[in-house]
């Protein structure tokens, strides 16, 4: 069998070109005792791993120079040396961009239900899932009637957390960019309103979809979109802040509303917070996330890029707006 | 008896000059039935006065044109028309700036403990101090061993959040205006390290100050000073908001560090809050103020400024840095 990893050849300045990513030959590693051996099905990439590219200080250790780069992937196991797992077996967790990977059974979740389609332990029923999930619910804590807005509105995090605003009864406002995004936050996904931030009138759009202001703001993006949003904060309004797309590839400065007198003028709340501290709640979570993917109450599109050579060009158009929904590839 | 009152003649623009207060001879109001006559004896000026001069939304509403303007006052009832109350006990409450105040007893509160200054009750025992209490204890949660950060450290609600602080065995390090604040904080309030926000190398200076990072920012001011305590938040840092002094003025836009990235990093909270959410709390943490007062755990400063026709100034001053501590006028 021949295998294949890409490996980080530089740190990115910017939007990370082709020199970035570099493909290697490397054997298939037996599986020793207490692990197996993963074909890789999907590879998921997403955009917080542009942080991981450079070395600043962050929530997740800088990938390593000369080393695979990592992420989600969903793999079938063809080896095993686990008595829990057999040949067959689904399985999801955080690994080397290889075609190959053998790791120990303890850095992979069995994958339960596969009455579903297996991408989605990429997405919905995965990490971004999750996020959508406890940051709207555990920070942002949607009442009935509300009105509740979020950026990246059609990506992998934004639409699971517009589909769990409605069936908690808020008002939902997506914020996507062009024509065919916003489409699908009200026809598809069956929000109440949506706005493109690329059109010209945006600040005023989105004014008068928030008649009422806003109650919860989901906040994916940063930058100048959320300049806007932020000025038509509620009292006691609360921002889950999520991710901040627009600065990952800023070299310099982030610099634009400063929120301290909005905040003081509202009583509002933001935090910043990453998945992970939810972990004791991710299966009582999931549970509920698969249900309602069941019922049809949470839709997932998914842009499936094929080939494991396309890997890099489906993590850069991540910024350049060129994934609709969840990004993924299959292998 | 001669009453006065200064009311709002126009709505400022930036620093209020002299023609934003005009003082007008008014009647002395004989007391109805449950109401109480009070002459003013203390006057509190604060920097939330300016956000009610202007017209725009905030967490109260703008003061009205051509009424006068009000504020804490502490007083001593000189005619009462409430068995609740006799001549020569003390109040305080939001009382309009005048000499003498004919008012419902429900907007005063009787003043229980005359054993310490009664201008007190105007700061560490009053809404400054309750504001410290609360800002710092409820959404701050300082945990021993921490470093907490506090801006405006010199002034009424920061000398208290930092003393505070100090009961709670955190490391307090405070940022002020100039080298007598500065000194002020570590020898007066016994703070561990003071900051000079006017000194050239002030992001430098603060840096060394905080070797462990900032776990607490007790944000006071917003602006540039705020841009760089928030580059130095750990991991789960807490940042109450209570105060922007430093925008206060602006007539336009408050532009600055995005906060967002910072908050995804460091899985940071920040919250506006106003002391009036606590009301609940307001005589429990009382008794623990006046605790703390009575044993010297808590200091006072307080500039005085002496007749009523000098409240404008000491108003102009709190945006000049020249108070000192509390600002309040003895009539």
């Amino acid at each position: 069998m021949k295998n294949e990893q890409i490996v980080l050849a530089k740190r990115p300045e910017g939007v990370p070109g082709d020199d970035v990513f570099r493909f290697e030959d490397t054997e298939v590693k037996q599986p020793a005792e207490g692990e197996v051996l993963i074909k890789a099905l999907y590879v998921s990439v997403d955009p917080y791993m542009r942080g991981r590219m450079s070395d600043a200080k962050s929530y997740v250790a800088p990938y390593e120079l000369d080393k695979p780069l990592e992420g989600h992937i969903v793999g079938e196991i063809v080896e095993s040396k686990d008595n829990d797992f057999e040949e067959g077996d689904y399985v999801v967790g955080v690994l080397p961009w290889q075609r190959y990977i053998a790791v120990a059974t303890n850095r992979v979740t069995k994958i339960q239900n596969t009455d579903v389609p297996l991408h989605l332990y990429l997405s919905t029923l995965g990490m971004t899932g999750q996020t959508a999930y406890h940051g709207l619910l555990k920070i942002g804590q949607p009442k009935e009637g509300e009105t509740v807005v979020v950026s990246a509105a059609s990506g992998a995090v934004g639409s699971v957390v517009g589909q769990i605003a409605k069936i908690k009864g808020a008002r939902v406002v997506g914020i996507a960019g062009g024509d065919e995004k916003v489409k699908y936050l009200t026809e598809t996904l069956g929000f109440d309103a949506g706005i493109d931030y690329k059109s010209n009138d945006f600040a005023a759009s989105f004014e008068a979809a928030v008649p009422d202001g806003v109650d919860v703001y989901f906040e994916n993006v940063g930058g100048e979109v959320s300049d806007v949003v932020l000025k038509h904060l509620n009292t006691f309004a609360r921002v889950p802040v999520c991710g901040t797309i627009s600065s990952y590839n800023n070299t310099g400065e982030d610099i634009g509303q400063r929120v301290q007198g909005i905040l003081v003028k509202t009583q509002a709340l933001m935090q910043g917070f990453v998945i992970g501290n939810y972990k004791d709640d991710f299966q009582a979570a999931g549970k509920e996330l698969a249900e309602w993917v069941r019922n049809d109450k949470i839709h997932t599109e998914v842009s499936v890029e094929e080939g494991f050579e396309n890997i890099p060009k489906a993590f850069r158009d991540l910024f350049e707006g060129k994934n609709f929904g969840k990004q993924v590839v299959k292998i």
